[in-house]
């Protein structure tokens, strides 16, 4: 079995065998006590995240507040809570405030809105026509580009308050057509695990323009632990490096990705059976070139009846993916994530041959 | 002015720079991808803390779960989260959870019960009498040996749902008298940072008997994002030093802290201006000797009408205390930390000296 259901990134393992020079020490007599400087996070940090995001060209950050959690996770609940909270605030509605995506939508939404069972938020999987038309008070998760299916998205909903998840946003899977700057309703948020592959060291940052919502993230995150040094540190270390090596795990990520790509395009091309997601070029200021989308996930769609449980059949082909329902979309579509190993991602790709010629 | 407000154990750098063989790397290449082990746990620190815990007798680990969190701070959030849903689970009242701590109680706990603003639990400041002849479901904070005063305490309202607040039940602070070893209804927390002083590692956990308490505690972390692994890893390198060195830091940590108390109970003979709490002596089956307790905080009482503001007394003399009306308690008292570094101990030994002579 090949596992293509989680969306580890090992993918990037290889880069930095070859990059040993961004090892990282500590002494036990370093970062005795809480933490001795000014503010929540790691300035060395603060400042890497600020300089990666100029460089690459993917956020402004000018006036804008960088708000760390323990991964991706703890951001988006933090700017859930302090969205709903805030969308609460101004709303003369007595009921919970509604959590929306668009499907299809990244599967931890739905997990992330009713973790806590708040009276204060809930899911909803009503449309976003109807949502409007209630003029109900939403909290909207747009992922951009999208998880599972790569689309560029944004506000359904007008007058929500949006959370953008851009985790993806970075040269290894898109072409970065502008910085992302929004209004200081809207949050920002990015993660180290899809880009350096560290996802273990879980670091996760919004860029935020409300100082007033930056505050309740940042009380949100201290309430659960802050952020432990040694992450901070490390991370700070191997956002240096991909900034001093002018974004070596970008090249290295996108020529690897175009690889998978072209490998899946010609597998595509030859048969009925499935559909894989439409990919856009468009031109890139990091590379100055027009390039091609390489997202990170294969959105397929299972087109005959015997695939109606499209999920089902990839994984008798020797594939676990996740399920099309699971991000709100049919049984007729699954994800296969794309971040694998080198020798693994090869191994799928015959797996899905074979089963294309089936 | 010397700093002893906040219980940043500094006292701890110096036995870390006589030891820098406990040093901790990691290359780039290491750990990439999510956790890639079984369990939410690095095996190297659920080993090594149970290990520590068999080792200075302070808790029985056998047939119980250990939650690890981000610093206590999560752990007592998750703990008071998932004891709140278990006391509405088995209730028939509808309003919310009542949250409790006999004064004085440690300052976080009001926070951490307000800070979400729930409508499912609430800080009261009702007497544990009324809060049992009321028969409301409460939740209680429980800390042995006590902050701020060092008192050994345990449940006062029969029924309630406990939590075990034990970051300060170790060698250095307290004679251990006997392993913790609770019910299924309890749960026991213990931290890093004032164990070896690594605050900043943000690493806390719990001994939980219960498995659905256990399983509800491991969600709420995984919602807030797990633990970093570098945390882990080198908690785990930290702990093992301490294992293999017989627990080095303890015996260091007793030294220091005992010298401490000598001097400032010579202080408090002279005069009767301030009260500090009283000590006992106990049998310590971690040294086998009878020990006395030498408490982390220093609780004073003001005993004169000009002192009525305790912590302006202090903070007038060069030292910032943390005001007792923090603690539930009156503005005659004041709680000082006594885990700096040696050579501030001794500065502020010196102006509380002045004060007492006043």
């Amino acid at each position: 079995m090949i596992d293509s259901e989680s969306g580890t990134p090992y993918l990037y393992e290889r880069y930095w065998l070859q990059h040993p020079e961004a090892e990282f020490r500590l002494l036990p007599s370093d970062n005795i006590g809480y933490l001795d400087f000014p503010g929540p996070v790691l300035p060395r940090l603060e400042a890497a995240i600020i300089r990666l995001h100029a460089q690459v060209g993917n956020a402004i950050t000018e006036g804008r507040r960088i708000v760390v959690g323990v991964g991706s996770a703890e951001v988006l609940m933090a700017s859930m809570w302090v969205q709903a909270g805030a969308a609460m605030k101004s709303s003369t509605s007595n009921g919970p405030v509604q959590v929306y995506s668009q499907p299809p939508y990244y599967s931890a939404y739905p997990e992330v809105a009713t973790a806590l069972g708040s009276r204060d938020f809930t899911w909803t999987n009503m449309s976003s026509n109807d949502l409007s038309s209630a003029q109900q008070d939403v909290v909207e998760f747009a992922c951009s580009p999208n998880n599972p299916d790569g689309a560029l998205q944004n506000q359904t909903i007008a007058g929500s308050r949006v959370i953008h998840d851009h985790a993806y946003y970075w040269p290894h899977y898109t072409p970065i057509m502008h910085p992302v700057d929004y209004g200081p309703q809207d949050i920002a948020v990015f993660t180290l695990s899809k880009l350096t592959g560290h996802a273990s060291s879980r670091i996760g940052w919004a860029v935020v323009g409300d100082p007033a919502l930056a505050d309740g993230m940042q009380q949100y995150v201290n309430w659960h632990g802050n952020i432990p040094l040694e992450s901070q540190a490390r991370a700070a270390t191997l956002l240096e490096h991909v900034i001093g090596s002018q974004g070596g795990i970008f090249s290295y990520g996108r020529v690897e990705m175009q690889r998978r790509w072209t490998l899946l395009s010609d597998l595509a091309a030859g048969q009925q059976r499935f559909t894989f997601q439409s990919r856009q070029a468009a031109f890139d200021h990091w590379s100055g070139r027009t390039e091609m989308a390489t997202p990170p996930y294969l959105w397929i769609r299972c087109n005959q009846e015997r695939d109606a449980d499209c999920a089902m059949t990839l994984q008798q082909a020797g594939i676990t993916p996740r399920d099309g329902q699971k991000f709100g979309a049919s049984a007729q579509y699954a994800r296969l994530s794309l971040l694998m190993r080198q020798m693994d991602f090869d191994k799928m790709a015959l797996k899905l041959e074979r089963l294309m010629m089936g």
